[in-house]
């Protein structure tokens, strides 16, 4: 699997140097001391250095939401029957969830992405979830969601499938080690008994599957939605893209391409840290500092498109406030 | 001082119930888990309850920026000359400076306020900052920009006033005691040397003053700006307009009317914690859980402008996301 895709990673599209300096320096000159607004600042060299532009800008945002079913479903691993995700598949299409009520707000393009929605992986507790041949298919569907956005300069990846919280655990569990337990949360709020299922799934799942390479690993012990996210976050990269990860499935998904090729996400930002103790942990792993850090713990790419306006606004803070030298002040 | 005010404070208006009560029910009947957006829905219930609706937005939100002068930045406490609070403030009115541009994204009107630029205050290490007469004034101006404003839904406080970092300290340090040093930070940026300086500045000043009553302690150690944010978060209280409180001073100021009176302040919510360390003590005091922290540390309102994003998509993700029963899904 990993050796199929391996070819991929090579020769990757890099940041425009010359961009980010250019942002990073106007950074230091605008009328404020330097550094007062650091953590922004550093967003908008991100945003200016895969936008491949001085005056990076958040004007044609999308987000992209990928929904599926999971086998392990079954085993009583969530609150919520998988019934669910098709429901709420309709009201993230329908405008009537929390996420595209959000991107309404917001003026992002919402696009939700059925990869499987009633139609369950296999139970990873037993079997891989997916079978190579719909590796492919959603990991080329991820890739095409991007491509059919048209223009876009900044992307958001959120997801909807009840289940996948234990599919993200039990890929971090095999992509780091440390044990079911380290990487098992409550999702979305599941009581004590059922979360002794949860990381008893996460165990079973891990040990089942051999060791394997971090794309063998989505394919085994993840899911469809999270091989979707991880081949949109990939063709974001090829496009110079820059993306706005939400929670810990969408996290877990890219934590993958990480370790396929490190390096490969240099073009992501995380929107927040959520409640899962999981992604926290994660975050930590692969060096990225959430922007928001409310204890949110929905998915749908709510989280990070609660962050988007901050990273529209830290461009805004370089682009548009005036220097010292514009407004005629010596420091 | 403190008992010619102490009348102001009895029969506060409170918040309406009826409509926190409506939108806490709804938050928990919305297409998402119970609590998944926890944070949130406290933002959106708290929004309700001052705007006296069910259905709270934030539609016309304002920002008043009172800037002055302080005698103490004569002590070399601040890495900047008094002489940047006059340029900072044709900056923020010509749209020019970053919290201008951050309420012209946002769509915020933004009015800056001048309440003492060039008219520094008293070195409050030797003397009171303002006369009880120009406490008086600094208050009613205060006062006045709330009402001036016309309808507003949502007011962020912010300041601009080089020096105002020691008095917010001193403020601090003589509400709460625990010394000049565990209130005292680097402000704007300041160097060794000049925080050695800025700690025995707050050190004398708290020092040097008699036990007092929290708006004697603002007239003494603090300074014309926070006199007028705490006048202006008193008079959006009388209207119950909520409040967004940007950083360290703008806190400190609102800490005095909470000492003052306690429950004074119910009305108001931290948009972020900056990089003071007497900012983040200070919330916890208040009890006070920030949107955002990512050690900004600017002022001028954009702390609470950057988080102003947020308290308007709570609100939608209770108004307007359909519930459980309207999408006919049974939990």
């Amino acid at each position: 699997m990993d050796d199929v895709y391996a070819r991929l990673f090579a020769g990757l599209s890099q940041p425009n140097q010359e961009a980010m300096g250019l942002v990073r320096r106007r950074s230091k000159e605008v009328l404020r001391p330097v550094g007062a607004l650091e953590r922004l600042d550093e967003i908008a060299v991100w945003l200016a250095g895969w936008q491949g532009t001085s005056t990076p800008s958040v004007a044609a945002p999308a987000a992209l939401v990928f929904a599926a079913d999971h086998g392990v479903a079954a085993g009583g691993v969530s609150a919520y029957p998988s019934s669910v995700t098709a429901a709420m598949f309709r009201a993230l299409q329908d405008g009537a969830a929390t996420a595209s009520v959000m991107a309404a707000a917001l003026g992002v393009r919402l696009v939700v992405v059925d990869v499987g929605v009633g139609r369950p992986t296999g139970d990873i507790r037993e079997q891989p979830a997916l079978s190579i041949h719909r590796f492919g298919e959603c990991w080329e569907t991820g890739r095409v969601a991007v491509s059919e956005l048209g223009t876009t300069d900044l992307l958001v990846l959120g997801e909807m499938g009840i289940g996948n919280t234990t599919a993200a655990s039990a890929v971090c569990a095999a992509l780091f080690g440390g044990g079911a337990e380290l990487w098992t949360g409550r999702g979305t709020g599941v009581d004590d008994a059922t979360l002794v299922r949860k990381v008893a799934a996460v165990d079973e799942a891990t040990r089942r599957m051999a060791v394997a390479g971090p794309l063998e690993t989505l394919r085994q012990v993840g899911g469809a939605e999270l091989v979707a996210i991880a081949g949109a976050a990939y063709e974001a990269r090829t496009r110079s893209i820059p993306v706005l990860l939400d929670g810990f499935v969408v996290t877990s998904a890219c934590a993958a391409l990480e370790v396929a090729a490190p390096g490969a996400i240099a073009h992501v930002f995380a929107g927040h840290c959520s409640a899962e103790p999981g992604h926290r942990l994660l975050l930590e792993k692969l060096g990225l500092e959430p922007i928001l850090d409310l204890g949110l713990r929905l998915g749908e790419g709510s989280g990070a498109l609660a962050a988007l306006p901050i990273v529209g606004l830290a461009a805004r803070c370089v682009t548009d406030v005036a220097t010292f030298e514009e407004w005629g002040i010596t420091r």
